[in-house]
C-alpha cells in the first residue's frame, strides 16, 4: 500500500533534516552506492521497465514516447555514470558565500545550506528518477518524486532499488520518495503542500507549467520556453557564422535551446546570408522571413509577428535582416523568453554591448545555443534550465538547490 | 492625473532597460542628488506631510502611527544620509560572482545583474520611498511604489523631489514611480502584473502578507513573521546571558527580531534562570513559563501550546527548560519562523552545532537576536529581512534585489 502526499511529505521533512546533517563523505557514498544498485539490479529493473513499456505500447503511446521509457544497460549505465559524475562534483553544502567582519566585532558568514525538502513533477523517462534523487542528496535535501503513471512500474522499481542502497550508507530511506498515487489531484496536493516543500521543480510541458503557475502555493522554480536567438553581426566571421546557425538549428531541434530565429546585420544581407540560407534549406530548415530575406530568398514564407515569438521545435527558423546592433538587441529582449542567445562576431565592443544589454539567462559570444544545458556547464546531471530571475537563472546545478544561512560570531553583543 | 498601474508597469519596464544600462557612476550620482534634493525640499515636502498629518490626526489615527507618518528635518536627514550610505556600498551589478574554463575552452561567467522592475507596496512610514528608491537605482533597477493612502500627500511630494533630482543626472524619471492610486483594486492589479514585475516586496504585516500569498502572480520576497529564540546553554557565561535576553527581548519589543521565547539548558534552571526573569521582570516583563519553570518561578503565567509559536511583539516572554541542546534544536526547528535564533555559550562544539543545525535565516553565537537587520549588517538601508529559502533569506541587501546571467566566451564552439 504506497503513501498518502500528506505522509509522504511529513516523512520528507523529518528525513530531510537528517540529511541535511549527513557530511559530504556519507551523501557522496550513497550516491555511489545508488549507481552500484543501478548496475547490479539491472535486470529486474529492466524486466519492470517492460511491464510499462507493453502498456504503452498497447496504449498507442507514440514511439517518441516509448523510446523516452524505454531502459536498456546502456541507460542504467548512464545513470549510473550521472550519479557518479555528480558524486564527484564539490560539495555546495557549507560554503561560505561571503564572510566579513562588521566594525563592532562581529563576524558575519553566509554561509549556504540545504533547501530541506525538493519535489519535481517530471514526465516519461525514468532516468531523471536517478538523477533528480542523486542531485536532490548530494545537495543535502530530500526529495519527493512524481513521475509519470506510464512510467510507474519502472519508477517504483528505481526508487526501491535506490532506497535500499542509501540506507547501506547510513541515509534515512525516506530522503528519496515517489508518490504512487499519479492523479491530478495528487499532484495538486503536492503543489500546496507549503509546509512542507521548500521547492517544485516541473520538468514538463506547457500545459503543467500552467497548472503550477494557477495552482501551486509551494515555490516553484519555472523550466520554460526556449525562443532563442542567433546574432550574426556585421563583423562575424562567415564561416563560423554558418556553423553555429547550422548547429544551433539543426543539431537537436526539438530541445529548448535550439535556435528560433535567425538575426543578421543588413551588412550580410546579400553576401553572408544567401550562402547561409542555402546551408539551413539543405539540412531541411523552412524559412519564415522579413520582406527583405524574402526578396533575398524567395523560397521562404513570409514572417508574421507570432514568428518572432515562437518556439517551433522543429526544423522551422525565422529570419530578420536588422539595420545594427541596437535593434537586433531590441528585438531579443522583446521576443526573448530568457533562455540563451549568441552573437556571432570578432568586434569585441558589439560582443560586450550584447552580453550585457541582452537580458537572458545565457549570453554566447561565438558559440552555439545549444551550450545552455547543465552538462555543458560541467554541472553532472541536470536539475533545468531556469527562465526565472529569482533565484536561479539559466542552466541549474548543485548551488541552485541550496538556500542560505547567516552565521553570526559575538561575544556578547547586544544593540543599544 | 496621476497613471494607472498597466500605465506605470509598462513605462517601469522600459525605464528598467535604461537604468541596467547606467554605470555605477551615473546611478551613485543620482542618489546623492536625491539626497541633496531632500535637504533642499525640506520645507515644501514638511508642508505636503503636514496634510497627511493633519487628516490622519482628524480621522483619529493612533499616535504611534501618526509617529511614524511624521515628517521633520532630522528625519530628512536621516533619509538623506540612508541614500548617501546606500550610494557608498559596492556595485552589486556587473559582479562576476563565479568564472570557469571548460575543458572544450568555453570560458563561462556567472555575472551579476539588475533584476528589472521591483515593486514594493508599504505603510505608512514615508522614508521607506526615499529608502527603496535609493536600493533600487542603486541596484540597476526600476522601481514601482505602492504607500498607504495616509501618506499620498507626503509619498507623491518625495517622488516628485526625487524624480527631478535623478533627471539632472541623466537618469530617467520613470525610473522611480508612484502608485497614486491606493485602491485595493490597484494593489491587486499589481500584484498581477507579471508581465513586468520582477519582484515584489511587501512590507507590511500579516494581512497584507496574506493577499499576497492569495493573489499575487508576480514573484514576492515574504518578509513574515519573527518568532526569535534565545538558547542558553549550559556553558553559557551567566552575565552574558542575562544582558543578551533583556537585549533581545526588551530594547525594541516591537520589532519582528526581538525575542519571543527564551530556552534554557536544565543545569542553568536553578541557578542563572531565577536571577534571569528577575532582571526581565524588573523589566516589565510577563513570563509565560513550562512546568519547571513555574517551579522556579511561581509568577510565571502557564504557557500553552500557541504561546511556543507566539510572536508577541510587546513585552511578553515564553520560557522552556530542555535537557541538553538536542531539545533546544528540535524546539527551534518546529516552532522558529526561520528569522533570528541565538545561542548563548562559551562552548565551541555546541555553537557549532547550534549554528549548523538550526533551520533559520541568521544565527546567531553570543549576540542578541536584533542584530537580524540590514543595517547592521552593514547593508545601508533595508529593503527587508526574507523569511523565505528562495532567492534571499534574512537580512535583504542590494545583492539581493539583483539576478544573474551567463556570459559564455566561445571561439566558434558547436555541439557534437
Amino acid at each position: 500500500m504506497s503513501s498518502t502526499v500528506a505522509e509522504i511529505c511529513r516523512n520528507a521533512k523529518t528525513a530531510s533534516r537528517e540529511v541535511a546533517k549527513l557530511p559530504a563523505s556519507a551523501r557522496n557514498a550513497a550516491l555511489l552506492a545508488m549507481a552500484e544498485a543501478l548496475l547490479a539490479e539491472a535486470e529486474p529493473l529492466i524486466a519492470a521497465n517492460a511491464d510499462d513499456v507493453t502498456a504503452a505500447k498497447g496504449a498507442g503511446t507514440s514511439s517518441t514516447i516509448v523510446d523516452r521509457l524505454t531502459l536498456t544497460e546502456g541507460r542504467l549505465a548512464s545513470m549510473a555514470e550521472g550519479l557518479r559524475s555528480v558524486a564527484a562534483q564539490e560539495d555546495p553544502v557549507g560554503e561560505i558565500e561571503r564572510g566579513w567582519r562588521r566594525p563592532n566585532g562581529l563576524l558575519i558568514e553566509k554561509v549556504r545550506v540545504p533547501l530541506g525538502v525538493v519535489a519535481v513533477i517530471y514526465e516519461a523517462r525514468p532516468n531523471v528518477t536517478a538523477d533528480v534523487s542523486g542531485l536532490c542528496l548530494k545537495s543535502g535535501n530530500a526529495c519527493i518524486l512524481r513521475g509519470s503513471s506510464i512510467a510507474t512500474h519502472s519508477n517504483t522499481a528505481i526508487v526501491d532499488v535506490i532506497r535500499r542502497a542509501v540506507q547501506t550508507e547510513g541515509v534515512v530511506a525516506d530522503a528519496i520518495q515517489l508518490v504512487g498515487d499519479t492523479s491530478r489531484e495528487a499532484a495538486l496536493e503536492l503543489m500546496q503542500a507549503k509546509d512542507y516543500v521548500d521547492l517544485l521543480v516541473p520538468r514538463g510541458g506547457k500545459s503543467l507549467i500552467e497548472t503550477i503557475e494557477r495552482h501551486a502555493t509551494v515555490p516553484a522554480i519555472i523550466d520554460g520556453d526556449g525562443n532563442c536567438h542567433v546574432y550574426v553581426d556585421a563583423a562575424a566571421d562567415p564561416e563560423m557564422a554558418t556553423n553555429i546557425i547550422l548547429n544551433a538549428k539543426t543539431q537537436r531541434p526539438s530541445v529548448c535551446n535550439a535556435a528560433e530565429t535567425l538575426l543578421v546585420h543588413s551588412k550580410l544581407a546579400g553576401t553572408w546570408l544567401p550562402s547561409a540560407l542555402e546551408a539551413l534549406s539543405a539540412k531541411g530548415v523552412e524559412i519564415r522571413g522579413d520582406d527583405e530575406v524574402r526578396r533575398i530568398w524567395p523560397d521562404a514564407i513570409a514572417a508574421s509577428k507570432d514568428d518572432w515569438s515562437a518556439e517551433y521545435l522543429d526544423l522551422v527558423l525565422a529570419v530578420r535582416v536588422v539595420s545594427d546592433l541596437d535593434e537586433a538587441i531590441e528585438h531579443i529582449n522583446i521576443f526573448g523568453t530568457s533562455n540563451a542567445e549568441a552573437i556571432v562576431t570578432e568586434d569585441l565592443s558589439a560582443a560586450r554591448r550584447f552580453t550585457w544589454e541582452v537580458d537572458s539567462g545565457s549570453v554566447f559570444v561565438n558559440a552555439s545555443t545549444r551550450f545552455s544545458d547543465g552538462g555543458e556547464f560541467g554541472y553532472g546531471a541536470e536539475i533545468g534550465i531556469s527562465t526565472q530571475k529569482l533565484h536561479a537563472r539559466g542552466p541549474m546545478g548543485l548551488r541552485e538547490l541550496t538556500s542560505s544561512k547567516y552565521v553570526v560570531w559575538g561575544q556578547g553583543h547586544i544593540r543599544t
